[in-house]
């Protein structure tokens, strides 16, 4: 159990929505909690309602006759310190402010109502997550602040400034198989800020992956230790917001945040050993790597399964992301042709299948690669039905493939987007193909949509842990 | 009308398919001809058979009783030969060589065999395409290697190397709402080569925009010629396979082709003005752009509708794209300031449209934004359903996602490919987000999936034309 005042805050008996509603974004609080089976008591607070999604609502935080232990606020600005009082009163450990038009705005008189509350809170006791920011999700507690979250667990934790990117990363990797500890956004940092949730992950044993979205630090030094601490024994993935000048005036607006340069930034990566992505698509696609992928020796890569100009630019991309392409060894040329292969003085790494029978010598090929103790990683393309009247077995068709020859071994997989005819025709080739991923996904491989981004992940997984060397 | 040779041979009165079958690959010549309606006769050659899908089947091409002007070679390489001295008694003008395994299986008898095919059609006065490649895709002449392709043509012409990365272009290009000329995949180029196809591009009015997938080049000075003579006119867009040390080997073994080191290539793009793309993909999203938008004065980039993240990643990535994101104009300011608009001191550009209510005050925005002469590309983002319970009609959300007022400006639509929920409701979901992705599409923008992929294509044609100036 971590000793990290976050620990106990975040296992609350009871939440108390402030303004929830019948609808929008207010009932939107209690909808997740309800969705996400939150153990404790839900109550919904909002003097207009007696009743709300089929819980009986309150006028008052102090109404709610049970004790309340954190408290999720979307009343307006205005309404937070007599809604701060109430909590004083009821005892409440905890209150997300979901409430936002604050220090973001640029308003003296919005700063200053801040900082009132601030002020409020600590002489109550509370502490607070925001304002400004979509709060908590804890799958493992039942806490949601968004709907279709999954309901399982896992060992990634998300430190997100933003609530519009921290729904987007943990959706989109949940999709790729990724599963969360804990993911907090925390908009404006009024009370807690960065360093004390990636203080929190660190000691957090359930947290094995950090996930970080950020446009401004609070506390610089206090920053770049806790980062260069975390980092050395847990991955952490970074996207930094306001890099340039446009996006330093967008924090400014979003977050009330100042991002500093580019360079401070450049060497806050270096002295921390971070990773850093440029969007979330790429910090979704390295997440992949590091969940899915066994570590490997080194970066000597076997392409197995690519046509043609796949197979080229194969080679291409993987080399420009600083894998080592090596060519194929001569021992596997000596047994193909020991059994009669009859691409064995054709074939090469990467090793295009077009020019084989994927059924008999392909297979042969695949194995052979994968077994050789000269490849560290294995990448394989795997494609949809290879023609319209095949008829279609997801197990077949994937054993056929190879892929189950990679368990074990490091190695990613390539499923393409690739689109094919129109109409309905292409509705079931899309069907079939999203059968065949999701397969891919259950059977625990890191599957990539397509070369370049699947490469860059490798390799950048690589880069961290040959830095924490 | 062009005088190039190509001309009239791609306007063919009947097409006779070698080695067609009632399954496979031979088959699959026949099955895109009568899917795309291919005008002429299509007469499958197989001794085997009397009928292949519904066609009379002829033992051999001399049995044709009519004219026979191209023939699609699927017969093994061994077979090549005589089938050359059958297409010489009937007059046939041009063969399309599908058939494989010659100089690019590294053997010497193989290359020679290549050597006597191409003896024989000179001889001959036929003409060929290929060996190792898929051929022609000619929409208005009913011509098709692969099913599925559309139907309806358009300015963008292909010449490809690989038969694979022919079919990906066509085909992903094809979803996004672009349509073609004439593509044509080469392989080993035995007698048409990259510049014959280049030169026919540069006379055919059809042919706007040009893309290329190209390995090797069989004469670097003529090439280099004709790629700068055709980038002076048309857009020529390349992704070249076999980059690097591993690339090159894949090439050798594919179609055959030495590749030039990097350095060599770089001249090339520097001296022609081509536009590069490092992938499939990324060739897409610029031919996207150049299809669809309207050609603007400058750089200088406003952003509408994002929401926190997105925005100051907007911000960020088409900074280091090269675009301009200049601050909101003061005239925007003071005119929202008339309008009450709640946000007119806090908004900025790029427009976060989480901070305003987008119905009203959003629209205001937007449309000052898109009027004002200070931009000169707008990006707006649009999203699927606002929440779980929205009742959905495509042509409302469009409207008041204000897409509709970007008509006749320069702009690009990021649509998110953000995943939501699980299970059904993920399912119903991406079905609404694809239902709003067609009429987007439809509706003649160019839509892209993420932010770094749109301002890339677009600062990528921006740098086109710039250059050209």
């Amino acid at each position: 159990m971590s000793s990290h005042p976050l620990e106990e805050l975040l296992h609350p008996r009871s939440i108390a929505v402030a303004g929830a509603s019948q609808s929008g974004r207010g009932g939107g609080f209690v909808s997740p909690l309800l969705e996400q089976g939150f153990k404790g008591e839900i109550c919904p607070v909002n003097p207009k309602y007696d009743e709300i999604l089929g819980l009986k609502a309150y006028a008052r935080v102090r109404d709610i006759p049970g004790p309340v232990d954190f408290v999720i606020s979307s009343v307006p600005a205005a309404a937070v310190p007599a809604l701060l009082d109430d909590c004083a009163e009821k005892g409440v450990k905890l209150v997300h402010l979901f409430t936002a038009r604050f220090s973001e705005t640029g308003r003296k008189e919005a700063a200053r109502l801040e900082q009132d509350i601030l002020r409020r809170a600590r002489a109550a006791g509370i502490r607070l997550i925001g304002p400004n920011c979509m709060g908590v999700y804890y799958p493992d507690e039942g806490i949601s602040f968004n709907e279709g979250m999954p309901r399982d667990s896992g060992p990634v934790g998300v430190v997100s400034q933003s609530g519009q990117a921290v729904g987007e990363m943990v959706q989109n990797a949940a999709v790729r198989g990724v599963r969360f500890s804990k993911a907090i956004s925390y908009g404006n940092a009024l009370d807690f800020n960065e360093c004390d949730y990636l203080e929190y992950f660190l000691q957090d044993e359930q947290t094995q992956i950090v996930l970080l979205y950020i446009e401004g630090v609070r506390d610089g030094p206090r920053f770049l230790r806790v980062l260069r601490e975390l980092a050395a024994v847990k991955p952490v993935i970074v996207v930094k917001g306001g890099r340039g000048e446009a996006g330093k005036r967008a924090t400014a607006s979003h977050t009330g945040s100042l991002s500093g340069a580019r360079e401070i930034w450049d060497t806050v990566v270096k002295q921390t050993g971070v990773v850093t992505a440029c969007d979330l698509e790429e910090l979704v696609d390295i997440v992949v790597a590091f969940y899915f992928m066994k570590l490997p020796r080194g970066r000597r890569l076997g392409v197995i399964g690519g046509s043609g100009g796949t197979s080229v630019l194969a080679a291409d991309l993987c080399e420009e992301a600083g894998l080592e392409v090596i060519p194929l060894p001569e021992d596997i040329r000596v047994e193909l042709k020991k059994r009669e292969n009859p691409v064995w003085d054709w074939i090469s790494n990467p090793a295009d299948f077009s020019i084989t029978d994927r059924a008999d010598s392909g297979t042969d090929i695949s194995r052979l690669m994968i077994e050789h103790p000269d490849f560290d990683i294995i990448m394989m393309f795997v494609s949809g039905p290879w023609h319209r009247g095949q008829r279609f077995s997801t197990r077949e068709h994937l054993k056929r493939s190879g892929v189950p020859l990679l368990r074990g071994r490091p190695s990613v997989v390539v499923f393409g987007d690739r689109a094919r005819g129109t109409g309905r025709e292409a509705l079931r080739y899309e069907r079939i193909n999203n059968q065949l991923k999701e397969k891919l996904i259950e059977m625990s491989f890191p599957v990539f949509p397509n070369i370049r981004r699947a490469a860059n992940a490798v390799s950048r997984m690589l880069s961290y842990y040959e830095g924490r060397r």
